[in-house]
C-alpha cells in the first residue's frame, strides 16, 4: 500500500496510532510530538476547587490574545521524506511526530480542555481580534440545523422574518436610557469611514429593540395590525470585557431575535411560554441537553421588561449553570417608551403588549460542555454534521482487486445510509491509518463509526461503534441503513437520559445557609425556599463570594415545576416567609 | 355588513375604489387624498432624456435624508367616525381620504416611481441612517427563496457554509493595498466601545478576502486539503457616497460570498462558470429577468483578480445596465499575497488557484425595476411571498348564513391551493372593500387574484386575474389548485419572455462612434467591435460624458455568446483591429 509520507496533521491534539495494517479495534498508543502549548489560565491552587468554582468564565488565551499568527501544534516539517514508497521507517516516524491528543482533561483543567477541543474538533478557529471567533463548517452546520428547526416552528405561528439595519443612531440608542444602561458600556461605535470622521457616530447593534420599536410605532395603528410577529437571524456585537469563550461568550455572535406585539397580555404570555418551549426543544430534542424552564428573578430579568422566562442548562464538569435562551414579556414598558399605540376595537387608544425572545450560537457551546469527553467532542446525532463515518481497514496482503472491492463496498454502504436519510461519509484517505481515522472522527464527535475490513466483507457485516459509549455492534450490511438510523436515535435518547441523570444528581436542596457554599463548591445547583427580595439576592451573592474562593452564586431561575411549598416555610437566607422555591448556582 | 369606519391605510399610494357591494371587476376610481410628497429629485429639463440618461443612480430622498420621522402619506385622522354602523356616508368619505395611488409613473419619473413602490409595496422601510434600509417580510421572504435555491445548489458542489467575523483588524485590511484600494474609502471603522477608545481601530468588513485568506494559509497545507470550498451568508458594509437606492445600492447589504481554492486553474475556471450559471438561473428562473453572461473588461474586473465573469441585467425604463452578480477567478494573485501554498503530489510547493463569487439583495431591486408597472410591483410567481390572494365579493343582501358559506368556501379554496403547494391566502378583512383589496394586492405585486362572489359560488367557479396582463379566467372550483399552479408557471414564463423581448429590442449594434450616444440616449445597450484596450474604454467614457447630458457609458460585459467577428473588423472607436464584440451602456 502506498502511503504518502507527508503526514500533515491539520488538527491540534490528535492521538495517532503507531500501528498500520489490519487494525481491529480503536485502542492505540498515544504519541506526543513537540507541543507548543499556548499560555493557559493559571489553575486554582485548591485541588478540591480546581474543577468547580472557577472565576466567572475562564481564561482562554489560545490564539485570541496570542495575536496574529496562532501557532499550530503538531505541524509536521514539510518534506519529511519523499513521496511514494511503502510503509515503515519514515512513515512511522512522521506519524509519531504528529501524534497528539488533547493534553488536558475535563477533570483536571476544563478550561484548557474546552479551548483545545473546539479547535481540535475543527469547530472554531481563533482570530486576531480578541473575543471574535471563526465558525468553521463543522460548527456552522449545527447552527444551520438549529436554525432550520426553530425557523420552521415559528413560521407555523405566523412569525415573519425580516432584516433591520446593523447600525443604530446614537439618538435612537441613547433615548432609551433605562433599557440601554446594561448595554451602553459594550456598544461598539463607528466614528469614521475611509479617512473622514462621520458627522455623528453610529453604534453597532447589541440587540435591536431601539432599531425596531420606533418603526413598530409607525406600523401598528389599529388592532387589526395585531398581533405583529417579526424575527430576524443576524449578528450582534457586545464589546464585553469579561473573558471571552468560544460560543459561550463572544464579542460578535449569531442569534435570532423575535419581537412581537399583541393587543392583550394573555396572548403575549401564551407566546412567551410557547417560544420558551421551542427553546427547550432545541436543547432537549436537538442537542440532548436537559434544561430547567423557569422565570428569572426581578434582579436577573431583562432590563426594562416585565418578566423573563429562561431555560437553564448546567455544566456538571464545572458546576456552573448557564442560561440557555430567554423569552421575555416586555409588558407595555417599551410601548410607553416608544409610543406604540393602536386604535382598539372600541375606537379608543391602547398600548401594545410586547415580547422579545432570543437564542444564540451559545447553544453549541453548551452541548460541547455537557457531552464532550477526554477523547474530544461527542455530538448529538440529531445535529451532528456527519452522523456516520465508514472507515475501511485495508490490508496490504489484499490483491488490488479485493482492495478495490473493499472500497467499493464501503462506498455503497455509505451511500445506502445517505439514501436512508443519514449524513454519512466514507473516509477512504490512504495516507492515514484506520487508527488515526478512529481518533480523528472521535475527536470531531461523529456519533457512529462503521469499521469494515476484509474479514467483515467476507462475513457480510460490519462493526458499528457508538461514540458516546464506545459500544460495538456487529451489523449485517443489509441491515445497516435501518440499524444505523436506529442507533442514532438510541444514542440521542441515551445522551439526553445520561445528561439528565447527571443534572438531576447535581441539584441539592438547602433550607438554610448551612451547606449552601459547600454545595456550590461540590459543583451543585441549590434549590431553596426563598422570599424573592432583591436584597436577599444581593446578600447571597455577597456571602457566597466571601465564604468561598469559587465565586458568587446567583439565582438561575424560579422553576415552573416546583416541589410543594408548605405553609410556614421560611426563606433559607432571610427567615422571612418563603414565597417560592428557586435554584441558585454559579454560572457562566 | 359592518364596516369599520376606521380606514387606516398603512400604505402610501394605494388606489381606493369608491364602490362597495357586488363588484365584478377591478376597475375603479382613483381617489387622491392629501399628498405629503417627499422632496424628490430634480427632473431633467430635457423631456427626451427624462427617462434615460439620468446621472449615476438617482436621488432618493424619501425618508433616508428626511431624517427621523418619515411622514407617512395617507394617514386617516384617527377616530374619523365611530365604530360599527353600515356603509355609506362616513365610510365613503374615509375611503376617499385614504385613496392614494402611486403618484409617479415609470414613464415620467422612474426614480420617484421606484422609491414609492418599494415603500408602498411594503418591501422597504426607510431608516434614519442614510443608505440603510429595513427589509420588511415581503422583501425578506424573497431573499430567503433566493437563498434556499442557491444554497442547495452550491451544497451539491461540496461548498460548505461557515461564518467569519464582521470585524477585520487594520493590519489585515491594509496589508493588501492593491486589492483594498478600491474599498478603503468606503470602510467603516469602529474606534470606540462604550466610553473608551479602542487601542486599535477595527474595520467592518466590506468583503471578506482579508478576513478569510490569512486563515486559508493555515488550513491549506497539502493537495489533499484541496479543493476547499467555503461560503458565507452575511452582511457587509460599504460606506459609499454615491446615491443610495433600496436594494440596488445601500451601505449595508446582505449577500453570500463564496471563496474557493483549487490545485489547478482548469478546476477554478470550471467552477467560475458553474457558479455564474447558478446566478443566471437565479435571475432567469427565479426572478424572470434575462441576463447576459459574459466577462468584464480589464478595467471593470475585480481589483486584484485574474478575470471577472458577470451576468448583466438591463432596465429598459431607464436604459441602464445593471451588474447582476459576479463570479471571479482570482488566479494565484491572492495566493501570492497571502502565501497560500500547499504541498503538491510531487512533494514540491505550489500556489493555489482561487475563486470568489457573490450575489446580493440587489437581485430583488432588479426584479422590481424590470417587472413593475404603474399599478405597483409585479412579482415573479416563483419568488412572490404570496402567489394567490382570494378576495370575496360580499353582498349586503346575502343572509348571514350565505355570507358565512361564501367565506367558508373561499377559505377552502385558499387551503386547497396551499395543499397543492401554492402560497395562498384569503383576504377576508371586512373593513376594506373588494376594490380596495384588488388595488392593495396589485400594488404588492401578488401574481394571481381569485375573485369570488355569491354568483360565482352559485356557479361553482371563480375568476382568476393575472397581475402582469390583467387577463381574467373563469376557473371551476374543482380545478382551481391545478389551474392556479399552471397559471403561475405560465405567468413566470411569460414574464421572462416579455422581459427578454424588451431587453433584446434594447440592444443596438454600432460599428463607429456615429449613433453611439444617440443610442445611449434612446435607452439602449450598444454592441460594438472593440480592441479591448483600457485607453479606448477611458476614451469612450470621456466622449459619452461630453457628448450627452445623460452620463458616461462603460463596458457592461464581453458576452460569451458573440456574433461572428469578421477578419479585418475595426474597433468602433480606435479603428485598430477589433478582437471582440463588447456591450456598452450606462449603468447603475
Amino acid at each position: 500500500m502506498v502511503v504518502d509520507a507527508i503526514q500533515r496533521v491539520r488538527l491540534e491534539g490528535v492521538r495517532v496510532h503507531d500501528v498500520e495494517g489490519d487494525v481491529d479495534d480503536d485502542d492505540g498508543g498515544v504519541g506526543r510530538g513537540a507541543l507548543q502549548e499556548p499560555d493557559l489560565a493559571p489553575r486554582s491552587g485548591i485541588p478540591h476547587l480546581s474543577r468547580c468554582g472557577r472565576p466567572e468564565g475562564f481564561d482562554v488565551r489560545v490564539g485570541d490574545e496570542a495575536g496574529v499568527g496562532v501557532r499550530r501544534r503538531g505541524q509536521v516539517p514539510d518534506g519529511s521524506g519523499g513521496g511514494g514508497g511503502g510503509g515503515g521507517g519514515d512513515n512511522a516516524k512522521a506519524k509519531k511526530e504528529t501524534g497528539l491528543g488533547l493534553d488536558a482533561t475535563i477533570e483536571d483543567d476544563f478550561g484548557a480542555w474546552y479551548s483545545q477541543v473546539v479547535v481540535a474538533g475543527e469547530l472554531i478557529e481563533y482570530y486576531d481580534i480578541s473575543g471574535c471567533y471563526i465558525l468553521r463548517p463543522w460548527a456552522y452546520s449545527m447552527w444551520e440545523q438549529i436554525k432550520d428547526f426553530f425557523d420552521k416552528e415559528i413560521k407555523k405561528e405566523g412569525v415573519e422574518n425580516c432584516y433591520f439595519p446593523l447600525f443604530v443612531s446614537s439618538a435612537r440608542l441613547e433615548a432609551e436610557k433605562d433599557h440601554i444602561e446594561d448595554f451602553a458600556p459594550e456598544v461598539a461605535w463607528v466614528t469614521r469611514s475611509g479617512q473622514s470622521e462621520l458627522d455623528v457616530p453610529i453604534a453597532v447593534r447589541p440587540t435591536s429593540e431601539t432599531v425596531m420599536y420606533p418603526v413598530f410605532a409607525n406600523w401598528i395603528r389599529s388592532h387589526r395590525d395585531l398581533p405583529m410577529k417579526l424575527n430576524q437571524w443576524c449578528n450582534v456585537v457586545r464589546w464585553e470585557f469579561k473573558h471571552p469563550t468560544p460560543f459561550i461568550r463572544s464579542r460578535e455572535f449569531l442569534w435570532q431575535e423575535g419581537h412581537t406585539a399583541f393587543t392583550n397580555k394573555a396572548d403575549a404570555d401564551k407566546e412567551v411560554r410557547h417560544i420558551l418551549d421551542l427553546y427547550r426543544r432545541v436543547y432537549e430534542e436537538l442537542l440532548a441537553v436537559p434544561v430547567i424552564p423557569g422565570v428569572k428573578s426581578e434582579k436577573e430579568k431583562f432590563a426594562g421588561g416585565l418578566y423573563t422566562t429562561t431555560v437553564e442548562a448546567f455544566v456538571p464538569a464545572t458546576g456552573r449553570g448557564i442560561q440557555g435562551a430567554t423569552s421575555h414579556c416586555l409588558g407595555q414598558n417599551f410601548a410607553k417608551m416608544f409610543q406604540i399605540e393602536y386604535e382598539n376595537k372600541n375606537g379608543g387608544r391602547s398600548m401594545v403588549w410586547q415580547n422579545s425572545w432570543g437564542c444564540t450560537t451559545r447553544t453549541i457551546g453548551v452541548a460541547i460542555m455537557v457531552h464532550g469527553d477526554n477523547k474530544g467532542l461527542v455530538l448529538p446525532p440529531r445535529v451532528a454534521p456527519l452522523q456516520v463515518v465508514v472507515v475501511t481497514i485495508p490490508n496490504s496482503k489484499l490483491s488490488a482487486e479485493d482492495s478495490k472491492k473493499l472500497n467499493d463496498t464501503a462506498k455503497a454502504m455509505s451511500d445506502g445510509m445517505i439514501d436512508a436519510g443519514l449524513r454519512s461519509k466514507l473516509d477512504d484517505r490512504d495516507n492515514y491509518t484506520p487508527g488515526w481515522k478512529y481518533n480523528h472522527w472521535e475527536l470531531k464527535g461523529v456519533p457512529l463509526r462503521c469499521e469494515f475490513g476484509p474479514r467483515d466483507m467476507e462475513a457480510g457485516h460490519c462493526v458499528v461503534v457508538r461514540r458516546d459509549t464506545g459500544a460495538k455492534e456487529t451489523v449485517k450490511l443489509v441491515d445497516l441503513p435501518v440499524r444505523a438510523k436506529e442507533m442514532c436515535e438510541e444514542m440521542q435518547a441515551d445522551m439526553l437520559k445520561r445528561a439528565t441523570e447527571k443534572r438531576n444528581a447535581s441539584v441539592v436542596t438547602c433550607t438554610s445557609w448551612d451547606g449552601f457554599v459547600e454545595a456550590l463548591d461540590d459543583c451543585k445547583m441549590i434549590l431553596t425556599p426563598w422570599c424573592e427580595t432583591k436584597e436577599s439576592e444581593e446578600l447571597v451573592k455577597k456571602k457566597s463570594q466571601e465564604d468561598s474562593d469559587g465565586g458568587a452564586a446567583k439565582t438561575l431561575c424560579i422553576p415552573f415545576i416546583q416541589p410543594p411549598l408548605a405553609p410556614g416555610t421560611k426563606c433559607f437566607i432571610t427567615g422571612a416567609p418563603a414565597t417560592t422555591w428557586v435554584i441558585w448556582g454559579r454560572s457562566y
